[in-house]
This record gives structure tokens, C-alpha cells and sequence, in this order.
């Protein structure tokens, strides 16, 4: 059974406010790629709009390009070890999603790949073409068009990070697979 | 005394790859300022560049834009409530360093004001002029040009967070004054 609730849009940006470790998901016609990226941040509430770096060499890149959307998913703590592998590896020669037997639920407006099983949350995002900033930061801007979030985790448009939901509580990577998050540093194990 | 050391460029970006809560600090002529953002990202190792939002209405924004640089400074836990109170004010009216009583020393080299006590780590940046961007996202590119961090929590191009360093560990914004570190959740005084 599934704890996600429909996140409002308004509400939307405060799921990466703080600067979580990203997976970033894309599907285009029959490939479909997710990756791990520490780089993403809101730029706008309202309409709620984000940034994320995509560098230009990679697959997902490709797919986001052709697609004209992403998704982003935000992992939990029980997947650390998810996702550093999935920021170890490129997508052009494995399906991730197969190699890592992940069950992808298929996004509501946009019909993106997105995980819940071990996510606080995820959004769907519609990319807002700036081509020379991709070209230039491999920044990419993305309108959010849907979310949802674990409700014992995210309720009512707030975190509530206590000791009952440790293992959905967000992941923040230092480097080298090192992450921190609320009660300490998890270290995740080689891919 | 200060535990500050350089870091090296090429390590520059580690210092906000987990998405801290950060102030950025501004200077033109006699006017300064200080304000807190929790939207940033690193978008380059090398050259080391980083994108912060900084609202076009903010006082930081006119100097950022007057003076073509930006400084980066990444609180401790032990600043949540100065953090909280840096962001709910605008230096228009006062200059919150005096109001707060902020020992500021100038960067080695754009001379911006940076904190040291209380923080992890400071960055200085010069702005990369992008004014589609600035205007429609109100996001601002810099390349950082000189970089430090507290021995005690960064060192050797590496966080380390553990029990000995608990006030110098980075706060992340939820919303609302409450933020999250390593070890729980801190809720901000009322400025």
C-alpha cells in the first residue's frame, strides 16, 4: 500500500527547499532512464519551478531533451545505497529500473517514470526550454505540473522529520558516497 | 581564533553539494549587506560555479548586480536563529551586520564581508553577468574565486560531520524557521 497524498502546487518547491539529493527520472518512447543529482534547487513558489543539473554527456540528459520533461524523486534514507548506484552508472547501457528491480509507477500528467517505494516524495515537471543555459551550466528549468509526497513525512504542505520516519527522511551527499541527513552521516556502500 | 583555512578551488563546490542553508553577503561602496538564501546549487566542479536565487526586489540583488560579486557563507547550527532572523529583514533599512552585532572580516580577494564565527565555511564570487536568467528566475551564476572552511568540520577537501562538531554542522530550510541538520530538527526563535 501507498502512504503518497497529492502534494498542492502552491506547496510544491518546499520539497526540495532544503536541498535533498535528487533522483531525476525521463522516458522517451520506449527508453527511460533515472539518476541520482545533488544539484537541484527551487527558483519560484509561485508558479513552482525548479532548476536541476543535468550534465550535457549523459543519457537522461538525451531523454529530457527529446521529452521535454523530467521527473524528480526524492529518496529517503533506506535508499542510499539505491541511489549512489544509480549516480555510478549511465543508463545508455542497462535499464536502471530492471538492473535494480525498481517498480516505477507511471506520473499523472506527464507519465514519467517515478518511484514511492523508499521516496518522501516526487514531482513531475514539464522542462522550460533555455537552451543557453543547459549549454552553458547544464542547467535545466522545469515547471512542477504535479507532486505527491509520504504523507508520514510530508503532510498538509510541511516536513515533519521526527524519530517515527527516519528512513524516509531526505539524503544529502557530501561526496564520494558519503551522505548526511537528520541523525548523522550514512555511508553507502560501493555499487 | 579562527580554525578557517583555504580550500582549494577544485573542492569549492563540495562546500554546498548537499544543499545547505546559506547567507550571501554583498558589498558596494559603503553599503552592505546580509541575507540568508536556501536556494543554491554548485552547477561546476571545475571551474568551480555555483547559482543562487537572489529576488530582484532584495537589497542584496542591487548590490550584487552594483558590484558584480557575491559572498557565500554556510551557517552552523549554532546561527539557526541568526539565520532566521537574516532572512526576515532587509538590509534597506538597517544594516543588520551592526544590528546583530556581525564581526565581518573582508574577502582575500573582492573584499566582500564574510562570516566566520559560527559558520562552517565562506566563498567568495564573482558574478557571471546572465540577465535572462537573473530576470526570469531570479537566478545569479558565480565562479568562486577564493574559498575557505573550519578545519574542524571541513578539511583535506572533505565534511566531516561527527558528535565533536555539532554546532558547525549545516542547517537546511524547511519552511517557516524550521530547519534540519545532522542530529534533528532545530526550530528558530521568532526574529
Amino acid at each position: 500500500m501507498t502512504h503518497f497524498k497529492p502534494v498542492a502546487l502552491a506547496h510544491a518547491s518546499r520539497l526540495v527547499n532544503h536541498g535533498p539529493t535528487v533522483l531525476v527520472t525521463s522516458a522517451d518512447g520506449n527508453r527511460r532512464n533515472v539518476m541520482a543529482a545533488a544539484w537541484s534547487m527551487p527558483v519560484e513558489f509561485t508558479p513552482p519551478r525548479i532548476a536541476v543539473v543535468i550534465d550535457k554527456k549523459t543519457f537522461t540528459r538525451e531523454l529530457v531533451m527529446a521529452s521535454g520533461a523530467f521527473g524528480i524523486c526524492i529518496p529517503g534514507a533506506a535508499l542510499v545505497d539505491l541511489t549512489y548506484a544509480l549516480g555510478s552508472a549511465s543508463g545508455r547501457t542497462v535499464d536502471k529500473f530492471a538492473r535494480h528491480r525498481i517498480d516505477a509507477l507511471r506520473g499523472p500528467v506527464l507519465g514519467l517514470p517515478l518511484l514511492e517505494v523508499g521516496c518522501a516524495a516526487w514531482l513531475e515537471c514539464r522542462l522550460i526550454r533555455e537552451p543557453h543555459v543547459e549549454d552553458a551550466y547544464d542547467t535545466c528549468f522545469g515547471e512542477v505540473v504535479a507532486a505527491a509526497a509520504d504523507a508520514r513525512i510530508f503532510a498538509d504542505g510541511h516536513w515533519n522529520f521526527d524519530d517515527s520516519n527516519a528512513d524516509l527522511q531526505t539524503i544529502h551527499h557530501l561526496g564520494a558516497g558519503n551522505f548526511v541527513r537528520a541523525g548523522g552521516v550514512l555511508r553507502a556502500a560501493a555499487p
